[in-house]
């Protein structure tokens, strides 16, 4: 078999994620492997540790990242946190809550659901009532939900829930470097957040954070595997099915034990350390604003160009722009159309929004203004050619008006 | 906080992983994102699956890589195929037989063991005469155990296993692309391939493959999630505990039906392309003589310096060379000083093996002529200085002239 290497053909990324990566990362990830207890490699790791901290604005010592995609952080989380029989908590209101669901069910969790309409978020009140009601162990929630578009108030939830002894999980996976995540302020016991989405480096490692009362809580199940094991290692009650998402495990791989465990995943490493640094240097607050600005630059751009956009100005993520498709129009054809012939990509929904709405991502490295511009023009010539009647000059007036609208009108804007 | 952008010394890595990675690969990662339903991109997974095929020298449907480290493929595989209170055996010989103790005792199999002395394998008959006694549904064996540098011999228990319908499973992770792995031949159900081996790839992405009765079997416990479950979709009998590492989940994303799971490790899958390709375009044949041809070098070379080769000439692994560790030194130190001071990095061992032993890779891109000549003379140096007593021109003699044997001659060595 012959096979050639990769050519990868030049493509303007405009989905919740995957998304660009920033060059900067890139290159970070050129360097050279590190052997995984080699010195330079463990000081990366501590310093992954530390501005993981920073960008979750927490002080946990626990602040590490998964060697997998997003859904490994949320498993390794519900699985070391949820113990066969334990009552589960889950606001369900778009594609990713059902995966909580999912993961807590898989861990034989008592997962009780509560729902709300797609397109809109939970009054908190309403939560709190349930777990007034339930005393769940654990409450799992999404901050920012892709699949709908929506942001979760989740700051009031974090006090309900301990009332009762119980702990907040949260996936913050697509909101995470992209809007503010107040681990400490908000008292979330346990937070995942996202690679390829704000913090713009590629799919396959996932920082998380967890505190102390969670740590001792899961720690109750460790079972440190026979190989490496020692004799003060007692093996705990219930311990977790996984290994390689063990937390109590990786607890003792991202601390001076050092305990072997996996081979950690050297160049996502580098480009966690790459990517987070670029977006300290930035400062949380400023990248923040620069999606928001972006967001209703974008909002603008398609309002004023003839589209709707989707249960509008209803606590919409500020970084995922959901368009309603124009009626008669197959959403996935110019889809295909628009990556084939324009390289311009931007997603469908799940579920009952699958047809009815595009999502247009608006994350980290793709959250520009040159990118938004570009893509307005294509997308509106896209739908020019499709048939669809859109005032093109319009929305790129819009959103021009909108990077030249005084500071002083942004500052209200800021979160 | 204020952090620098990495700065990666120079290292010369003779580990049994995570070994260097080939620039080629370094670049061919340096690619841009694709978005994981890009048809560009699922060509990609498409040529992935076919060069993973080629690599296990099979014809199964099934081969693709795991989003996770070595460990994560292992997971995968047993906690698919094993179920709570299925019969599994496992003969261990090193820490690595252990990790898959740990992992079926994990996913609730009765686990049974055999042991054979660290630093030799087992006769097959051995293990065959078990497998009649204990009708296992799942044996899992090591192929290469990189903790004693041993080699397996496993060609006979596939036809053993089969008999009372059970599964073969084979951990190859550190033999894969270093010497041949006949998953077809040796009818070997399941077996799980490493990336930072012998590949040369960075840990963080696993390929893997099994078999048509190996993928009936899991899938009776097949169980598709929330948020993407169709009508026709039925809920097995025994869920797979885990959602990221399911492989009947993974077969719905790696095939046609793409049903969305995590959001694949784009360029992770750039690396495995690279990796593979490169891999191909030597020749699987010629790449296993050419690992061969210098582990026999190193071996060579250490001898003549004067040191012991820990169980010399039994089932040597083709890529590990454990060195006995010369009386009256203290191994790690040694070790982070051969690192400090001249950037060479080699391994210790686990458990009984622990100051005893130096494990020294020479594995994919690292198994060169340039870097074991560079290797012995640094070595060479460093036991020097330590107050060694070595011979260094008689190793480096003994290196140049492995180099120099007539090919007829090293004919006979090749697998």
């Amino acid at each position: 078999m012959t096979m050639s290497e990769l050519k990868i053909n030049q493509r303007l990324i405009m989905t919740p994620g995957p998304t660009m990566v920033d060059p900067r990362v890139s290159q970070a990830m050129s360097n050279q492997i590190l052997g995984q207890f080699d010195p330079d490699f463990t000081d990366i790791m501590n310093e992954n540790m530390a501005l993981i901290r920073k960008s979750f604005r927490t002080k946990n010592q626990w602040a590490f990242p998964i060697d997998g995609t997003s859904r490994a952080g949320n498993e390794a989380v519900i699985g070391s946190i949820v113990s066969p029989g334990d009552s589960v908590l889950v606001p369900v209101f778009g594609r990713f809550g059902d995966l909580f669901v999912e993961l807590a069910e898989r861990a034989g969790g008592k997962v009780t659901t509560m729902t709300t309409e797609w397109g809109t978020v939970f009054d908190q009140d309403r939560i709190i009532d349930e777990i007034d009601r339930l005393k769940p162990k654990v409450v799992a929630i999404v901050h920012g939900e892709t699949s709908t578009g929506r942001l979760q108030p989740i700051d009031r939830l974090g006090e309900a829930v301990h009332r009762y002894g119980g702990f907040l999980v949260v996936d913050a996976v697509a909101s995470y470097m992209g809007t503010p995540v107040e681990v400490d302020k908000w008292q979330l016991d346990a937070v995942v957040g996202g690679a390829q989405k704000c913090l713009s480096i590629p799919s396959g490692i996932t920082p998380i954070t967890f505190n102390d009362r969670f740590a001792e809580e899961i720690n109750q199940r460790k079972r440190v595997e026979q190989g490496v094991r020692t004799a003060t290692d007692r093996e705990g009650r219930n311990f977790i099915t996984s290994n390689y998402l063990d937390l109590t495990q990786l607890q003792d791989y991202w601390s001076p034990r050092r305990l072997n465990h996996h081979t950690e995943a050297t160049v996502a490493d580098y480009a966690l350390h790459e990517g987070l640094r670029l977006a300290l240097q930035e400062g949380l607050n400023s990248r923040f604003s620069r999606h928001l600005k972006i967001h209703r630059a974008l909002n603008d751009g398609l309002t004023a160009m003839g589209l709707s956009i989707y249960h509008a100005g209803d606590h919409e993520m500020p970084m995922v722009t959901c368009v309603q498709i124009p009626e008669d129009l197959d959403g996935d054809a110019f889809r295909a159309k628009l990556l084939r012939n324009f390289g311009v990509e931007i997603s469908s929904s799940f579920g009952s929004l699958q047809g009815k709405i595009w999502r247009i991502g608006t994350m980290g490295y793709s959250a520009q203004k040159g990118f938004i511009t570009n893509f307005v023009a294509l997308f509106g010539a896209a739908l020019l050619q499709s048939g669809i009647s859109v005032d093109l000059k319009a929305g790129l007036d819009a959103v021009e008006a909108a990077f030249t609208t005084p500071k002083q009108t942004l500052k209200t804007l800021e979160v």
